[in-house]
């Protein structure tokens, strides 16, 4: 085992119910040319491993500077943890100056505690062939979470529902490209707010065979997300293995509050992975400058990161970055630009440093719409995601509206686009095959290379496949009625619903799931707010 | 002078006419805050000197690599060199072995022609601070070449005229990240096809002060450039510095058309720089793998590059790259997928190893409109150029539809987003201002930046303001009639022409110039074919 990646398989979760496909498979020629060809829905992808290399705009000098100024803010200045006895007394027994809120950690503290928490682990699935790797050489793909909106297939802008919320998780097991299931990729709100976690878990388990994330908004809702995996993977395997990754943001600038604190201290203290990602606006919630909000980013991460590891030393944990910048003229966010795309690049080396995994990025936009500027912002923030070599990746498709919309059309879209950065990632090919010096003598001066055996050898994996563009005749596109891209989306969109297959699921564990999510309604009044 | 950059203003051009700004003027304060902001029309923008590092993609074995089998083409297989008996001559003294029309060179003889090429050299415009610097560290971006269709600000696709081209090259004036004029920024068909070069090269010369491109569909339309020229910077300055950058493609595979040759001998000769291009579409002009694609390039490049040094030695070229690919469904080509970045990465490198300026890229894309196809396929196309390296960017804005039509209002999404690339080469300010460490001890946990100190002196700089996305509420979007990107690009681009005002022109100068086009029009009958 090299160290930027370990065997995923090594391990198989012990109760995971029915599985359409066997262990491993997926990972050969069928999954590598649903890779090319944008994929059937449903084709079996293997999260990324980078066979390309980073890019990095911080040199040796600047990388130091960074992590020095951010000692200074964990010392000097501190880093709040509100509303939290036990946090507080956690840090004052690992030894920080704990004065009211604000704990000041001495030099080298955080970084001390950080040697306890792996470089790379796996996330497992309730299909072993959907496991994947966190960390090194892998990338892994989650979709949009958060949104309260959706932008559904008529076109209305409206509040989400749970029928949005599966919608969404059948699309994302349908994508080749998308890795995981992520979290909450849209907010149901026709169920109680105190009680949604329950249906967005098993909508997860039931509606997908790939990894997904637990709910954070209440300390109880984090352990039902626990249990219910407990249902799924047995209580030990949950205990020694990573099956729920879990978004923890700090209330930037230094803050961690009590709702993420209890989070967190939950999904560690059961050996959960906490992605500890500042959310930054920069303007609002860090300085305008690069420099300025990577220290810190970096302040907050030792910080937020080294407490899980006060809590049970060894819980998986991932350095998490969430750039934007907010218009200086209007306050609102923005997205896509140069200044976030300098940040995720310098972040990631940061977490490099620290032997962290990394987490920044995805499609992110402002647009309202899935237009050319969602695209160019999507595009620009997607590429430097790629590029950066971030391991894991929320708001990898489906995000419009600065986050609060999830977008049926732009799923599709930047799902076609995903695929396109999982076929960059295989680098090239220096092979005798890839070399082609047989083709070239073949055609040789003034003829072309569509009929040589080379080609017709390699032509249906040699270039990747856009489920999306449209590269016909200008005529042939009038004759079909001059679409543009979100309404080929809008089809395939559909299309995809229509035909979709739930993955098998053992009827025992499908029952336990739904006793438990009874049990736990029945136990508690309906909240709305 | 370091390595990678020349003082572009070392030489200043005799007789350019009127300028309207002194010379250097727009490199200090007021330029980078237009390129900040998006930038007022007309705003002075240098080009690019590139503070970020190059991607790349190929290790020193893959290098070698596909080095070592295009010298094997080269010897082996041979280029075509046809219907130029001079072209042949030349390559037999050379030492070439010269079999029919093809052209086998001995292992190393086009490197060793290549050694009196400049790796960096300034092209002079009439106004001197429009000059630009050719290769080194330095990005040079120019309009789309080469359609002959435009889609109009009416949405109608359409012919292009005399006033489209008048048009486009007032707009890539007026966009302050557009470094250059560019050559055919779209076909006047209602000229006669043997005259119409004459009223390009006067368009470029009288509405604008960027450098720009000449002629290369026939010898003497090469040598009307070449004279236009002359009356605007003096014959011994032409003959002695570089006014002209021309596109040469090769006929891929292997072979270099008499047209190209004829254009290319009449550039060389007055000293005027030959971007060589391979034309490939892989798949159909090169192997559909990367490094069997790279091998062809390389090797075309080496053939004709060198050719220009036969010509004159020290005449400046380029080493040009048209990546794209076909789909093997259809035959039609694709642009901004995985593979042509690979190979634009690859190919960048191949050329900063030979010493030569590399150009590639731009903003290309198969869609018939500027939706978020074209937007996707873009992006990814313009990161990728930039993150290679690329010293001169044709095509990077306003291409559409596989570069058969140039669009207005994709021209101004493309050059809101070359703004967010020139801002991306800054790269990282690590200045005692970039730390920000003054604004994190102010603010401090739990509050924000927007009134801080630190923020009320750098906001206005801080980001780049995009000039097309819209970052308002939903709300307020709505009550603004719901524009989507283009509709906005459309709206600035019908202000930018109302407010376009020409630079001033010497009045001998220009009627030299009118002159001169009469009596050459005067010469010959019109031609349509």
């Amino acid at each position: 085992m090299d160290e930027t990646s370990e065997d995923v398989e090594t391990a198989t979760a012990p109760s995971t119910g029915a599985t359409r496909r066997g262990r491993g498979e997926g990972r050969g020629a069928a999954a590598r040319r649903a890779a090319r060809t944008g994929g059937g829905a449903g084709s079996a992808m293997p999260f990324i491993r980078r066979k390309i290399g980073v890019y990095e705009v911080l040199d040796e000098e600047a990388l130091a500077l960074v992590e020095r100024n951010a000692d200074i803010v964990l010392e000097e200045i501190g880093i709040e943890f509100r509303d939290d006895e036990e946090a507080l007394r956690l840090w004052r027994e690992a030894g920080a100056d704990v004065r009211g809120e604000r704990v000041h950690f001495p030099k080298g503290l955080c970084r001390e505690l950080l040697k306890t928490a792996p470089s790379i682990f796996t996330q497992y699935a309730r299909n072993p062939a959907r496991n994947v790797q966190i960390g090194g050489d892998a990338t892994v793909f989650a979709p949009v979470y958060g949104p309260p909106f959706v932008r559904d297939l008529e076109g209305v802008r409206r509040y989400a529902t749970i029928e949005d919320f599966r919608n969404f998780v059948k699309l994302a097991y349908m994508a080749p490209s998308m890795h995981h299931s992520g979290g909450t990729v849209c907010e149901p709100v026709d169920i109680p707010v105190n009680k949604r976690h329950l249906d967005m878990v098993y909508s997860h388990i039931r509606y997908s065979d790939k990894p997904f994330m637990g709910s954070v908004t209440a300390p109880d809702r984090a352990q039902d997300s626990v249990d219910m995996c407990k249902l799924v993977f047995g209580d030990e395997f949950v205990d020694q293995n990573c099956v729920l990754v879990n978004l923890i943001n700090a209330n930037s600038p230094m803050v961690f509050d009590e709702t993420m604190l209890a989070a967190a201290k939950v999904y560690a203290r059961n050996n959960q992975a906490c992605v500890v990602s500042p959310f930054i606006l920069s303007g609002a919630m860090s300085p305008v400058t690069v420099i300025g909000t990577l220290t810190q980013i970096l302040a907050e991460v030792l910080a937020g990161a080294s407490f899980t590891q006060l809590v049970r030393p060894g819980a998986p944990v991932l350095f998490g970055t969430f750039a934007a910048s907010i218009s200086m003229q209007s306050g609102a966010p923005t997205f896509g630009t140069p200044e976030p795309s300098l940040v995720s690049y310098g972040a990631a080396q940061l977490a490099r440093r620290l032997g962290l995994p990394f987490r920044t990025g995805g499609s992110l936009c402002g647009s309202k719409v899935p237009d050319a500027q969602a695209a160019h912002e999507s595009a620009n923030t997607l590429n430097t995601t790629l590029l950066a070599g971030t391991n894991f990746v929320l708001h990898a498709a489906g995000w419009l509206e600065g986050g609060l919309v999830s977008s049926y059309e732009k799923f599709m879209i930047d799902a076609d686009q995903l695929g396109m950065m999982q076929r960059m990632a295989e680098g090239v090919d220096v092979s005798e095959a890839g070399q082609a010096m047989d083709a070239i003598r073949e055609v040789g001066p003034g003829s072309h290379y569509l009929g040589c055996a080379h080609t017709q050898a390699n032509f249906q994996t040699a270039f990747y496949r856009s489920s999306i563009a449209d590269n016909n005749s200008y005529e042939q596109w009038l004759a079909e009625g001059e679409k543009r891209a979100e309404q080929r989306a809008n089809a395939r969109c559909r299309s995809w619903l229509d035909n979709y297959e739930a993955p098998a699921i053992d009827p025992g564990l499908d029952d336990g799931l739904k006793d438990f999510m009874a049990k736990r309604k029945e136990s508690m009044p309906d909240a709305f707010s």
